[in-house]
C-alpha cells in the first residue's frame, strides 16, 4: 500500500493524463478540425470533462488529504498538499447541478451571443444572460459560503478562479490610481504622436509572414522541437510538457499585429515550459493563476518585442522577410507600433487605454455578482464609463459595447482583471530585471533574450505554484502588485519615447 | 431503469467516445505533435486505452448482453447485440497478464527493430522476436479455446482480428491459385513493358503537387468540410464522423507516388464516411473488417486512379499543377504508373508483385502460429518463398528480407492477408459494378465518381458490420472471395493495356 502522497501523486497523475486529451482535443478543435467534426468533437469533450470532474472529485480524496497533510513534514510536499486540496475543494463545493445548470444557460448564451452580437441584439442577449448572471451569483456565493475564511465578497470567490492571491481590495485600489493617471496621459500621447504614425499600406504575404513569426519566436526562445506555431482567429497557447501549441494570425495589410500576437503567445509558452519537472502533473506544478501567466506573456509582447532596442535589432529581419516592408524604417515601424487611440473595442485597444477597459468591466462585474448592479442596467453602466475614461458613447451600440466579448456569455465573470494585473506585473518584473542587468539595453538591442529568460525561469516559471501571487511578487520585486512601474514604463515609452 | 438494449447503446456510446479522443491524439502524434512531445502524449494515450479497455471489460456487460439478447426479436438489433458481444468477448477472452507481457515484448522488440532494421543485425532481432512469437502463440491458442466452434486453427484466431469473416482454409486456397497464375504473367508483362516505361526526371515542388492532390481528392470526392489531408511518412487515414483524416507522402522526383497514395486513402474515408449514421457509435455501425477497408481504398487507387480513362480525363490537371510534367503524356504517365518489376519491398511492390509478397508472409506467419516453424527458421524460409515467387534471393540480406516490416515486431499475426483479400475484393466488387454499369468507361473518362460511389455506398458502406465479410461479398458480387476477378483485371490491365 502506498502512502498517502504517494496515492494521492498517482491520483493527480490519472488526471494530468485525462487533461492531457482535453488539451490536445481543444487545440485540435480550434486550428484543424473541419467544421462538420464539431458534433463527435463536442461530445467527446463533454464526456472526458465529465470523467475528469468525476475522477477530481472522488469521495476518497478528502480522505487522503487530511492523511497526507497530518503525515507530512516536508514543506514543498505540504504546499502540493495544499494545491491538491485546492483543486478538489474548488471542483467539489458547488452542487453538481448547479455546475451542470451553469454549463447548459452558458453554452446557449454564449451559442446565441455569435449572431445577436453582429445583429446588436440587447434585448435577446439580456433574455439569456440574466439566466447566466442569476447561477454566476448563486456559483459566487456557494464558493465564498465554503471557502469564507478566505473571501470578502462573493466576487472574491469568483475572482479567484482565475486571479488566486489577488483580493478585490488589492485591485480597488489599483484601479483607482489608474483611472486617475492614464486619462491625462492618453491625451498627452494622442497629441505628441499627432501626424507621425503612418497606416501600412501594401500586401504582406501570409506565407512570407509565418515565416518571419518562425523567426521571431526562435529569437524570443521558442523550440520547435517542443512545440509548433500555427493559426487561429483568435491567438493562443495551450499544450503540455515537451508540446507547447501557440497560434497566430495573419493579416495581408500589417505585419506587426501577427508578430506582437506571436510574441505574447511565446512568453505564455515559456512560462509553460519554464514550469518545475521535478512537481511533473501536480498542482503544485502548474502556472500559478493567470495575472502571472498574463505578466509573462505580455512581458515578451511590450517589455521585449515592443521595445526600441528590440525593433531595432528585429526591423532587419522584416525587411529581409517582407520585401514590401521596407517603405517603413525602425523609427517608423516602431511609432506605429505604439500608436494610441481611444477605441470601442478592448482586444483592439493600445496598451494605455487597454486597462481602463478592464476596469470599466471589473466595476461592472463585480457589481452584477455582489448585487449591486442587475444585468438590464449594463448597457447604460457601459456608456457612461466609457465616456468617463475613454471619451467615447456606445449608446444604442451594443455589438462594440456591452456585446462585444465572450466571457460574460458563459458566466466566466472575475477574468477580466488578469489582463491588467498582468500587465501591472510584467512592468513591474522587468524594472526588478533592469534593476539587476545594467546591460539590459543593450541585450534587447542586440536579440539577447537568453539572460532574461533565465532570469524569469529562476525567479517566476520554476517556483510553479510554490508562492501564491503576491507572495511571488514580493519575492521577484520586494513589493506585492503596485501601478508604479506601469506608470513609469508607460511615460518612458510614450511621452520620453526612450524605450 | 433502461431497457438492456439501451444500456448497452449507453455504454459503447460512452466508449465510443474515448475512441474519439484516442483516434485523434494518435493522429496528432503522427502528423502534427513535435519530437519532445512524445513521452506526455504516449503516456496520455496508455491512460485513455486502459480505461477504454477496463470500461469494454466491465462484468455487468455480460449479464446485460444476455438480458439484451433474449429480451430482442428484432433482427437488426440482434446483430448489434452480436457485435457488441464480439467486441466483449476479444476484450475478455485473454487474461490481462497475457495482453500486458505481449504488450511490454512487442514494445521493446518493435522499439529495438528500428535500429536493428538499419543495421541488418537478424541475431539481435530474434532474441526478442522469439518472445513475441511464444506471447502470440499463447494469445492465439486462448482465442481459440474460448471460441473453438469458430476458429480451426490458432492462427485463425488471430487472423479473426484483422479478417474476421475470411478463414484461413479460404485464404490458402484463393492463395494456391494466386501462386500458380501470377508468376509467368509477371515475367510475360515484364517482357512487353521493357523498354516502354521511362523514369520520371525533374523537381516537381511539394507545394505544387499538395495542390494537385487536394483536387484529385476533390474529384474522387472527398468533401474537405468534412476532412482533412495532411502530410506523413506513411500515409494513413483515421477519423470520425464528420471528420476524415488522410495524409498523404510527397517525393519531389516522382508525382504519381503521391496521387496513389491520396486515392488509396480517400477511399478509406470513403468507406467511413458512408458508415451509417443509424448505427453510429455502435459496433454494428463500424467498418466491417480489414480486407473490406482495403477493398475500398484499393477500389480507388488501383480500379478507378489507375484506369487508363481516368488517368486520360486527369493528366490535363496533372500537367496544369506541375508544369515540369508537360514531358510526359497521358500514355506515358499511365504505363509509368503501372510498371512492373519484382523487389524486394513490400510496400513499394507493383500490383502484380505485391500479393506474392503477402503470400509469403502468410505462409510464414500461419506456420510460425500453428506451431510448423520456429523464429530461428525466418530467414531460410523467407530466402527459399522470395527466390521461388519472385526470383529474388534475400540470404544475408534480412534489412530487405524478414526486417522489413513493422507488423511482426509487436506481434500483429494475420494482418497480410487482408492486403491481398482487399485487392481481389476489390477487382471482384467492380467487376459486379461493371456488369450493371454499362457506361463505366465513360463515366471514369468524364472523372464522375459519384456513380460508384453512390453504388459502393448502398453496396457496402451502408451496411455497417450487418454481414460478415464473406456474406458481404456474397451479396455485392453472388460470389464469396476468389482470385479470378483479380486474374481478369491484372490480365486486361498489363497484357491487354485496355484498361
Amino acid at each position: 500500500m502506498l502512502d498517502p502522497y504517494k496515492q494521492l501523486q498517482e491520483h493527480f497523475l490519472q488526471l494530468s493524463r485525462l487533461a492531457h486529451a482535453l488539451t490536445f482535443l481543444q487545440w485540435d478543435q480550434l486550428v484543424m478540425m473541419p467544421p462538420r467534426g464539431n458534433e463527435a468533437r463536442s461530445e467527446a469533450i463533454a464526456e472526458l470533462s465529465s470523467l475528469y470532474h468525476s475522477q477530481l472529485t472522488e469521495p476518497a480524496l478528502a480522505d487522503l488529504l487530511d492523511k497526507a497533510r497530518a503525515a507530512e513534514q516536508d514543506p514543498e510536499r505540504l504546499a502540493s498538499i495544499r494545491e491538491m486540496e485546492r483543486e478538489y475543494r474548488w471542483a467539489t463545493c458547488i452542487p453538481s447541478d448547479l455546475v451542470k445548470a451553469k454549463s447548459l444557460a452558458g453554452s446557449k448564451c454564449e451559442h446565441q451571443w455569435r449572431s445577436q452580437r453582429q445583429d446588436n441584439d440587447w434585448s435577446g442577449f439580456l433574455s439569456n444572460f440574466k439566466e447566466v448572471v442569476n447561477l454566476s451569483r448563486v456559483e459566487a456565493q456557494a464558493r465564498q459560503t465554503c471557502n469564507s475564511e478566505i473571501f470578502s465578497t462573493p466576487y472574491d470567490a469568483l475572482l479567484d478562479l482565475y486571479c488566486t492571491g489577488d483580493s478585490s481590495s488589492l485591485i480597488s485600489e489599483i484601479f483607482t490610481t489608474l483611472k486617475t493617471d492614464l486619462p491625462p496621459l492618453i491625451a498627452q500621447v494622442v497629441e505628441k504622436q499627432a501626424g507621425r504614425t503612418r497606416e501600412f499600406n501594401g500586401r504582406f504575404s501570409k506565407a512570407a509572414q509565418q515565416r518571419l513569426n518562425r523567426k521571431l519566436a526562435v529569437i524570443l526562445g521558442f523550440d520547435f522541437e517542443a512545440g509548433r506555431i500555427d493559426e487561429s482567429s483568435h491567438p493562443f497557447s495551450t499544450g503540455d510538457i515537451g508540446d507547447h501549441r501557440i497560434t497566430s494570425r495573419y493579416r495581408e495589410n500589417d505585419f506587426i499585429d501577427a508578430l506582437k500576437a506571436t510574441a505574447h503567445e511565446t512568453g505564455h509558452a515559456a512560462y509553460e515550459g519554464g514550469l518545475p519537472l521535478k512537481w511533473k502533473h501536480l498542482p503544485l506544478g502548474q502556472a500559478r493563476n493567470m495575472s502571472i501567466h498574463e505578466s509573462q506573456s505580455l512581458l515578451f509582447e511590450k517589455q521585449i518585442f515592443l521595445s526600441k532596442p528590440f525593433l531595432n535589432f528585429f526591423t532587419p529581419e522584416i525587411h529581409t522577410h517582407i520585401a514590401e516592408s521596407d517603405a517603413y524604417d525602425c523609427q517608423q515601424i516602431w511609432l506605429n507600433s505604439i500608436k494610441v487611440s481611444p477605441s470601442y473595442i478592448r482586444v483592439e485597444a493600445d496598451e494605455l487605454c487597454y486597462p481602463l477597459h478592464v476596469i470599466l468591466r471589473y466595476e461592472i462585474e463585480s457589481a452584477l455578482i455582489n448585487g449591486g448592479m442587475e444585468a438590464d442596467d449594463l448597457p447604460d453602466a457601459w456608456d457612461e464609463k466609457m465616456q468617463t475614461y475613454l471619451g467615447l458613447s456606445t449608446a444604442g451600440n451594443y455589438k462594440d459595447g456591452c456585446l462585444q466579448d465572450i466571457h460574460w456569455t458563459d458566466g466566466s465573470f472575475g477574468y477580466f482583471p488578469a489582463y491588467t494585473l498582468g500587465a501591472l506585473n510584467a512592468a513591474q518584473m522587468f524594472s526588478a530585471f533592469r534593476r539587476q542587468h545594467d546591460d539590459w539595453q543593450e541585450l534587447l538591442g542586440r536579440g539577447e533574450i537568453i539572460p532574461i529568460r533565465q532570469w524569469l525561469e529562476e525567479q517566476i516559471w520554476s517556483t510553479g505554484r510554490l508562492l501564491d501571487s503576491q507572495e511571488l511578487l514580493q519575492a521577484v520585486t520586494g513589493e506585492s502588485t503596485t501601478p508604479r512601474h506601469f506608470i513609469d514604463y508607460v511615460r518612458e515609452r510614450y511621452l520620453e519615447e526612450q524605450y
